[in-house]
């Protein structure tokens, strides 16, 4: 049996998805710009992913910019809002709990003179709009705050963030690459100037992903180029990977509520289960989170070991967002809501997709708290731990 | 009939790359960063990608780093390089020549204060040598000259070029787009640190892209994110464009030779039959020049309605770079070589490729010459035309 349960790192690609993007791998293979008809296939293609892309989040087909990855939207975003607007202010306004594509950004700014602030975040990961507030100054040209953490699930108060930008003056993105298509995302509403979002995390194919920019807020481009997307991103577009995001945009927003019942109640079994487990924390808010998103932090136990023994069994989880899986270090974003070192270092993340069922979860509160027991039994890490009995959640039933 | 003569713009998929890719859309979904099995599975058809990537261009395998456009190989490397060793320098050299993804991305470069020497070409679209030595100052920190031009065809003495960059010291970029794949590149012999090129060039598909970055040289990011491709560029692998790059790049290494002399041969017959028109001008080297490309500039000859028409006919072709054919501006690169901004208007090019056959091109010689008399007949840009009665070529044949 195997069990995906790292949504949140990519997700599979919908068959609906693949069928649509075949025919631009086997005939309407033509350069878009291009004026003949092969191009103008491909041209056409692209303006009908463009726009049902820009209604999943209902934006207008113009204001959205296709990029490669949402890592790619975010170092746009925050660079090319940062550049179009240094004659007016050099400073930067971001969460500690940003993504590495944010984060590592912003610092890169920093090495060209711009000066960053780095909003703390209360327990669940929450960032406070009023110390955004307080943090704006006369020089303050962006705000980047995340929309959900692919790593806690928390959800941000983005739309009275996007309230006090507005007030303000000041220019706000948010990166919701682990938000759009898993939860509804409304430009209008969260008030936001920039968006990042990614197909992948939508069941649409990897190379494809978008930034909202709403109209008339100029960006300077981080791809310099040909005209492609008004001028704002240059290369050759990837048009199968287009197409299939405007697809699985579609497939989103018709199933948007489906899914996210369906996450949910999977979720919650798996919160319950392993919130019986003997010093096993949920990490993140309680309540608004992702619906798909199950975090924790296990205590005694080594991260790393736990996913191994999972995958084992076949459950496929993370420690964290992909991104730093490999990176052997305790979460920034653990450390930044007061979770102690080495108590992150037992940190696992279960995320879920459509094609979960009940009985996949069954055979998880089966084998988590299992694999729990023995590797408090074998782990150094579990010397201090005089815990219950070896947990079950099962038994509880 | 219809005869695709655009493969500078971009070329179909072949195949045999599309099968390899196949498998990547419908099982092996995992994020490449991932510890579990569908993850490793993808991490491995990367490095499998990534070492017969560099073997096309004589590299080592960790020297490649995946991008997704040569647009975007482009700006990482000129502003990668620019970034990197800014406190060195702050002098770029690069020719008139070059892509707009250098050329604006150089233009970029002189708003944040670095100083950038373009260079002139002489009438065939080269590069002196000598020149660059004389340009390179104190401050010179990076030269880039681009190894095929997509709209002349012609091929720098890249060697030499390279020899001077080293001799001196400076690091040394070639955008390679329009050569890898199509004719041999050897980054050892070219004597480059950096090379841009894509695999939409050899039948590879859209959306996979490298940069050849010399073991050694230091680079900034232009995607900063996760720890993906050792840190130098972020984002989730785009895994099944990666895995086809791949595949692509062993064929085009495989078939190389086979492919030149094919193009070689049906470009000529197309250079043979345009020089029988009159006031038809050769653009770009005669000798030196990808052997797929022909381009020329027709007197009395407006481009746009040249193209259409022979559209209209099943002939499809370009007026320039895909980038500029909807710029509607006379080429600054048929200007830098000394055509009149009024013929430059009159630019056509047709590039070939490996499934163009005898036939086509036999087709292409009555339409061609039959197409130039037609718009002549009716073009307001042919009132100071006196020439010859119509052109033909197949009937000299």
């Amino acid at each position: 049996m195997n069990i995906y349960l790292d949504h949140v790192a990519t997700n599979p690609l919908h068959p609906e998805v693949l069928e649509a993007m075949m025919p631009y791998f086997r005939e309407h293979y033509g350069n878009p710009l291009s004026l003949y008809e092969p191009g103008m296939k491909a041209r056409e293609a692209i303006e009908t992913a463009r726009a049902a892309t820009a209604s999943l989040i209902n934006a207008k087909p113009k204001e959205i910019v296709f990029t490669a990855s949402g890592a790619e939207s975010n170092n746009f975003a925050v660079k090319g809002i940062a550049y179009a607007n240094q004659n007016k202010g050099k400073h930067v306004i971001v969460s500690k709990i940003e993504h590495h594509s944010v984060l590592n950004t912003a610092r890169f700014l920093e090495k060209q003179g711009f000066a960053v602030t780095y909003l703390p975040v209360d327990k669940y990961g929450t960032v406070n709009p009023a110390d955004i507030e307080k943090a704006i100054t006369k020089e303050t040209i962006l705000i980047s705050v995340i929309h959900a953490s692919p790593e806690i699930g928390t959800i941000q108060p983005i739309e009275e963030i996007g309230r006090i930008a507005r007030q303000k003056g000041v220019i706000f993105h948010t990166d919701a690459v682990a938000s759009v298509g898993n939860i509804p995302v409304d430009v209008q509403s969260l008030n936001a100037d920039l968006v990042s979002f990614t197909a992948h995390q939508f069941y649409g194919p990897k190379g494809a992903a978008a930034l909202y920019v709403k109209e008339g807020v100029r960006i300077v481009p981080l791809v310099y180029g040909g005209i492609q997307e008004g001028g704002r991103r240059a290369g050759t577009e990837n048009v199968p990977a287009i197409v299939g995001m405007g697809r699985a945009a579609e497939l989103a927003k018709r199933d948007l509520k489906k899914r996210v019942d369906h996450v949910r109640a999977l979720r919650d079994k798996i919160i319950d289960c392993a919130l019986k487990i003997d010093k096993a924390l949920l990490t993140g808010h309680p309540e608004k989170r992702l619906p798909g998103h199950a975090s924790f932090v296990v205590e005694y136990i080594e991260g790393e070991a736990m996913l191994l023994l999972l995958a084992a069994k076949g459950i496929y989880s993370a420690s964290g967002s992909a991104c730093s899986s490999k990176a052997l270090k305790a979460s920034p974003v653990l450390i930044s809501i007061g979770i102690p070192a080495h108590v992150a270092q037992g940190s696992v993340v279960f995320t879920l997709g459509e094609t979960i069922t009940e009985d996949d979860i069954t055979y998880f509160t089966e084998i988590f708290p299992a694999v729990i027991s023995r590797l408090r039994e074998i782990s150094p890490y579990a010397k201090g731990w005089e815990g219950t009995e070896g947990p079950t959640c099962t038994a509880q039933k």
